[in-house]
């Protein structure tokens, strides 16, 4: 079945622990995409500028990206710089330009409408809405957001967290999402305001997913070097939704199975700069991963 | 098989963000010998004052935990006071008085030198040495450590770890060891110092255990209320060499299940201040709550 994105498209300059990457591809839309589409077609809504590499462009469309809902308007691209500490779960932002992406009001093609499984990266709640306004009798919506939104937009938020099914967000936006420390009482309240489920991304630490009394934790996959923690919730959230697009199995264990192919591919992704790994990265190496990540965590009944 | 702890058996007043609690049962020794004292006999070697209440020692006795190797000497028990932020993963130690716990030369009774299970418990590594010195031919050893070994007596330490196959720390404790801030960089360099296994006790992030090349990852349970972290990694390894010295399973199997019933034992010492939560805990809420592990982490191959 089919899968939508919307969301950014970007030119990133890193900066990291292990290293310097000026002017790379970017942005959580093409992380998901990129990621999802290991598993089988995506569509893509975004803006770029006429700075956008034509290369990158084509490369999407050979990996299965489809570009119709992609608008490449006069002007810069996004750009972000940021720079992570010693401590790679800290990152400060030296640069933000919004760029094309300042007046950007996503239209989906008539195709794109009856699209079953949809994801709204993280964008403003009022876009992300306007996108569920077009689509119709969508099977699983998905969505992300951020600390500005949660304290800027919290109106918008709140409505759109009505019609959000499945919320991924990391610990720091869960807290502050719930104004509860404990994850399992800040999940409780978050599954109030709407989702049925969530997925709480803690970086190294994994995941954990929230579905109704159900409670279901992965960690993340030991690595002895991360090179660029940027895109890794982006590109967890592909892999979830590539798998469940592809499969159409939202059953407790259908979603499970998501959740350890998400974390394969933030696993590679923060394996090297950008999308870097995921250039070379094959369906192979991720099943072979999916195995590693059943011996990391398997034990038995006594 | 029978197992033997040394450590410290302690009277502590904790605050955390949920109250207060003056002059409860404390100590590792403590924590991990109760814990230990659902799989089977325990035998502590540790020193008390004439303060220490006569109420706790015939509860430990109770519990099937050998008192032969627990000297009462004249004046007062070790006392340590300790607030906890917020973040329950930060604490203060507003006072700590050695008192008789100063001059502790731990002298095994004859009949605990054959003992086939030993755990060192959080002591100066030369103290766990003369430990070791005194007993033949054990199957396992286990150790913990702490920043003030690490940092001051490291020649004793590095000594003693040649000596110790398992060594259980926390995460903070693993960096400053290794010099690595990567997980598994930090548990590669501790391997190289002599442990065959390393398990790395990351609080409400869970578990890692590093055993040669293979790696085991169990997340914490995940708890609406935490009411008291203290004791939790020692009942963790009270646990873990507790369920060993019963099954005398020492396979790549049989390791998991330990460090699965380790994190049993930890998730419900946190659930009250001090041991409280242990006075009532049976062996049927243990094994309930190790099933409920497997529906936390399980997954299966698409």
């Amino acid at each position: 079945m089919s899968l939508l994105v919307v969301g950014s498209v970007a030119i990133d300059t890193l900066e990291t622990p292990r290293g310097r990457a000026p002017d790379v591809l970017g942005g959580a839309a093409t992380y998901f995409a990129v990621a999802a589409s290991f598993f089988g077609p995506v569509q893509l809504v975004a803006v770029v500028g006429e700075d956008f590499p034509r290369a990158e462009l084509d490369w999407f469309a050979r990996r299965g990206i489809d570009l119709a809902g992609v608008e490449v308007r006069p002007g810069r691209s996004l750009r972000w710089t940021g720079r992570y500490h010693e401590d790679m779960n800290v990152r400060d932002t030296l640069s933000f330009e919004a760029n094309v992406f300042e007046h950007f009001a996503p239209e989906l093609p008539a195709s794109y409408r009856t699209t079953p499984f949809v994801f709204l990266a993280n964008i403003a709640p009022a876009l992300q809405a306007r996108v569920l306004d077009q689509v119709r009798g969508p099977r699983l919506v998905g969505a992300d957001t951020m600390n500005l939104w949660i304290e800027t937009t919290r109106a918008d938020l709140d409505a759109l967290l009505r019609r959000v099914p499945l919320l991924m967000i990391n610990d720091e936006e869960a807290r502050l999402l719930s104004g509860e420390r404990n994850m399992v009482r800040a999940a409780r309240r978050i599954l109030a305001m709407g989702p049925a489920s969530v997925m709480i991304k803690r970086g190294e630490y994994g995941v954990l997913y929230f579905s109704g009394e159900s409670v279901f934790a992965v960690p993340a996959y030991p690595l002895e070097e991360v090179f660029d923690p940027t895109g890794a919730g982006d590109a967890f959230a592909g892999g979830v939704m590539g798998y469940l697009a592809s499969s159409g199995d939202l059953s407790p264990a259908g979603m499970r199975r998501a959740i350890v192919y998400g974390s394969v591919l933030a696993s590679f992704t923060v394996e090297a700069f950008s999308l870097e790994r995921l250039r070379s990265l094959t369906r192979e190496d991720i099943d072979r991963r999916y195995r590693q990540f059943i011996s990391l965590t398997a034990f038995d009944v006594p």
